[in-house]
């Protein structure tokens, strides 16, 4: 991607020499994410062009120099089937480090695909051969767990371990999910997977809604064919007139904002997760959605090294009865990259994959 | 009170006849506090006017009939030095009592001075003498806390105990609080109580802010010699740029609400419990200042028993070194209950103290 | 039970009259847990001899005095199928109750069946009527859950309910929970649908350790068969090396206790919850199981009444596809009594149930 | 310290060769403290002898490579006075620190004075200048906090701002504290100032109570002079027969741990801090102090980057009522550092000073 709105180029760079604890990622599958569509149309500042898409990947170890070892201490080896996470670089020494304890929000932080131009290497999934820098974390792939399966999940997959981290489910909630993409799609699986009694997504096309009943959904709601006032109504009626317990924005919508208060109970939690991008302002009553309401708003940003390894672990448990493998619903090889952009910029299918090797 | 808008009169009734259980308090002191005023204004909604102000009283118990117990079992006597929480009738059943853990929200509760028609008995503090009906919690002041201590306190020190509740407070936090009257005088003097290594207050007047230095702050700033812009900055300047750990909003404007969440650093909290009443709408960008922020919004609504046991446990600790007396600034009796509402209404004292013997 | 250690009696008893807001319940079913063979046994202090057992009862309205609702203020009728909370008189008042938010600790609770005296009433399901005193929680059971499958989960449900909202599993974690009994398998069930990544049950008999992995555990360790060593061997196979994130006590042995500080892992949590009676001292090393290991140690007593409203959430989510109806093992009439006693004590099934009208 | 029981030994290393980011400091102030007496009982294993302990120092910049900033990128210079953490090399990758938020359980740490040999440098404080590898924590001490009230604090002081982040304390809670060395002092200080409204220190002798008061504490307890009964009465006595809310244990002695879960209130909590090494077993009753008591216990090993830079806040608002520099009561040079040992091991008094160029 050598500048937003251009075509993606196709470049060849030569394979990169490692240093001791570095390591070649053969790419299986990389993905088109909403992040993705927001580089191409240069949504986000401070991106050093030209880079390599694809920040989230899977593949296999090409090349290993010296000592690679996951996060306990195993040593990993050629051949051993791998993902890795895309943020490196978090310093572990300032204050959002350490007292704050809030690591996505470490100024050293950098992100593969996103904030690594292609000037200082191979920082990108849709490249066949990613580098991974000493320091990056890597994991195996649980066994029986598919590349299609873990890159179906992706960049959303470790956004909704962060979210139900933050939204503190206690068994029986009900939660409803603003957003059928693919982090609102694995919120869904994965709140339902963490005790909740009712998870209702809201959200569209209708075909990423049939799709979340099958990630763990109970019930969908259709923002094209209902009002607002319908959608809080039918959240009521499912909740005795309380509201939802927890509340999982993931729509990156201005009025989704405005909405979500509403939908939760008193008392609730409203965790904030969609808001990738600026997507404008939003407008409410703090009296009556806040403070009356006794409501907890939790904005979610990024995710941590933990939330990727716990990901690997939901995967694994999961990954016979949550059909990740359909959100990257369609392959595509590096000639058709810019037919994948296009694709995942119209929304039709929830996630592209991309397989630089077909 | 017999209606809104309309002068408080001055009527007389019988003393009531106790039930078992019950008790009566001759009022040493009562309040005017911000909630009168809107009672007052008629913005409150539901309402059974008439009724008698003062949600919150002191003063010593006139008679009891049968055993009348504290919070821990001790046994109460008449001519005890006690205060009482002013929310009663909190059911203990449902769901926001219960499984919710938050008692401020169950439909069955019912305040002094507030929700109770002066038709059905002597619940407000204006009264001399004031029924504590059973299960009213009553507790004892501790020895060297005076009438004036607590009722300068009232029901912002208890407000104030919650709001530190839900701020979790670390040590050495910076906390910025806006809005310097009741509310906001005792949570900043309560934040530095619970370890904050740095306290500002943002608010007006003048003499307000310099009450709250005697209070507890370390730096006052001046809305109406300041603009937001200019705030922002002396916050940043005394954070390191990075922003407030915890902001506390006691201000009840739409606009330090938006003010507020500039305040506040990645990963803070922002309390929100001054919006009692509806004061109109805010407009936030939700992606700048919640979700990138990752920042935790928590409204504040009420005070439950267990915040005006433990106010009373501070006020043991801190009446020395923190002037809640101050607060009250002036005194008025029945007579002039007119002129305290209009002054208390006027803002130019933070409450005025009510002597229904005087 | 006229007084421990003799046979139980059948007594009958007058309807009682009911007061406004009383009810009677038909029974259905009720249970012989393992507090009633501690009544039995008279391990318990001042239980009011003579009782009628069966603290846990489900069954139909048999007749209401004015008005009954539930936890969410919905009417109940005669005829509704209805479970209710043991637990009643909570003052909601003392300090337990309130500021330190541990309502199960409060002084002036009382149980069904345990702390009521058959002198007094109808407090107790064993008989085939129960009173439902005004105040006591009643709340109808979802459409689809079986009074066998309410009955199965009975008290361990409600005290796993608690035991999961102590235990803060995050997705992914290894569980461990040890004892078999009743609450154990409903811990299990829980914490799988917690989200739990493994969940390895240590209990015995073989038996019981079958209906667990039926009931949702992943692995079942037999205590008959295995030393204490080969047993924390096999959990550090099974998670790395590292011990369990959350080891849960529900055996009600002091060795247990002694054996799960080991189990957990650095920084882990540890729910105690099958200590209720006193099984005699446990000996630990403060430095090498404590202080070291980071870990917390969570005591967790009884259960509220939020626990007893979402177990019934959780019983409608899972009833299809947790077999509660099969703890319940064998069904007994009120001729049968002393023999589901014995059975019980007998620790051959996990739990008898108790038809009175049989 | 050439190797434990033999005498410390002074040795003259030559000044080492910068890296880039790395520096020297000028050691103004090291300390003879718990630990340190027991690197030279031998009684931590796997230290690499030869040693130079002292774990934490401060003093002034001597040289820096390149650049070096604070945790939050503010520039470093030579001639600033400065403290570091202690604490090194933590990965940051492993489960530890990523997943499970215990960072001082990460296997990769390292500790200056106790775990790095004297043979790869000048790791440790009594050295005259200390060597700050690059990613070493470093950090200016506030303007007004001398050297002495730093050292006073010392090591005890970031153990004591780790443990109140554990306690939770609460406004108004009674906190106990057992041990009067320098970890009990600090954490009495901050319990205070974390808002306790009362704090009670149980240890001995004397002059330690006396400080104890000096810097904090309400009530004092000597155990040379009392029963363990008669420490629990009074305990009883002073929190109208509850137990306190919040025990913290920081004299490392197996006999306190039995009688910290005593003096605990029902649904306490209990904050293990002193066990940091192995001192025999306790011994407990589970289902009376733990699972009846529905406590909760929280072991608490060792300090993070946050709790180093939250204790520089912490001096900073107390340096002037809290009299840290008390605690280090004697000043040795490096001649006589074997008087300072033998001092530190009598527990003559709290804690020795060493200032190696004097």
């Amino acid at each position: 991607m050598p500048a937003p709105l251009v075509p993606v180029e196709i470049r060849e760079f030569a394979e990169p020499e490692l240093p001791p604890g570095g390591a070649l990622l053969r790419t299986a599958l990389s993905e088109v994410c909403g992040t993705d569509v927001h580089l191409w149309h240069g949504r986000l500042s401070g991106v050093p062009y030209p880079i390599i898409p694809g920040h989230v990947a899977t593949g296999t170890l090409d090349a290993i120099r010296g000592t690679l070892t996951d996060a306990e201490g195993g040593a990993l080896r050629e051949g051993d089937r791998v993902a890795f996470f895309d943020v490196h670089r978090t310093c572990g020494r300032c204050l959002a480090c350490t007292a704050h304890r809030t690591p996505t929000r470490c100024g050293s932080r950098r992100v593969y695909g996103i904030t690594d131009s292609a000037t200082e290497g191979l920082y990108g999934g849709w490249a066949q051969k990613v580098y991974l820098e000493p320091g990056v974390v890597v994991a195996r792939l649980p066994d029986g767990v598919s590349f299609e399966s873990y890159i179906g999940g992706g960049c959303g997959l470790l956004t909704a371990v962060h979210i139900i981290e933050r939204s503190k489910i206690v068994l029986g909630d009900t939660v409803v999910v603003q957003g059928a993409g693919a982090v609102g799609m694995s919120a869904a699986a994965l709140a339902r997977a963490a005790g909740a009694g009712q998870v209702i997504v809201i959200g569209a096309p209708q075909s990423r809604l049939d799709l979340s009943l099958k990630m763990g959904a109970d019930v969908v709601i259709n923002i094209d064919t209902t009002a607002p006032e319908a959608r809080l109504e039918q959240v009521l009626a499912l909740t005795r007139g309380l509201g939802a317990d927890v509340v999982i924005e993931a729509a990156g919508s201005a009025r989704a904002f405005e909405e979500g208060v509403r939908l939760a109970r008193n008392g609730g939690a409203y965790v904030i997760a969609g808001h990738y991008t600026n997507v404008g302002d939003s407008t409410i009553n703090v009296h009556e959605h806040i403070n009356r309401k006794h409501l907890d708003i939790r904005g979610c940003w990024g995710s941590e090294v933990g939330h990727f390894l716990r990901a690997l672990r939901v995967l694994e448990r999961h990954h016979h009865d949550v059909p990740w493998h359909l959100i990257g619903a369609q392959k595509f090889g590096l000639a058709a990259i810019n037919d994948a952009l296009a694709v995942a910029a119209s929304m039709e299918i929830p996630k592209a994959l991309v397989d630089p090797w077909s």
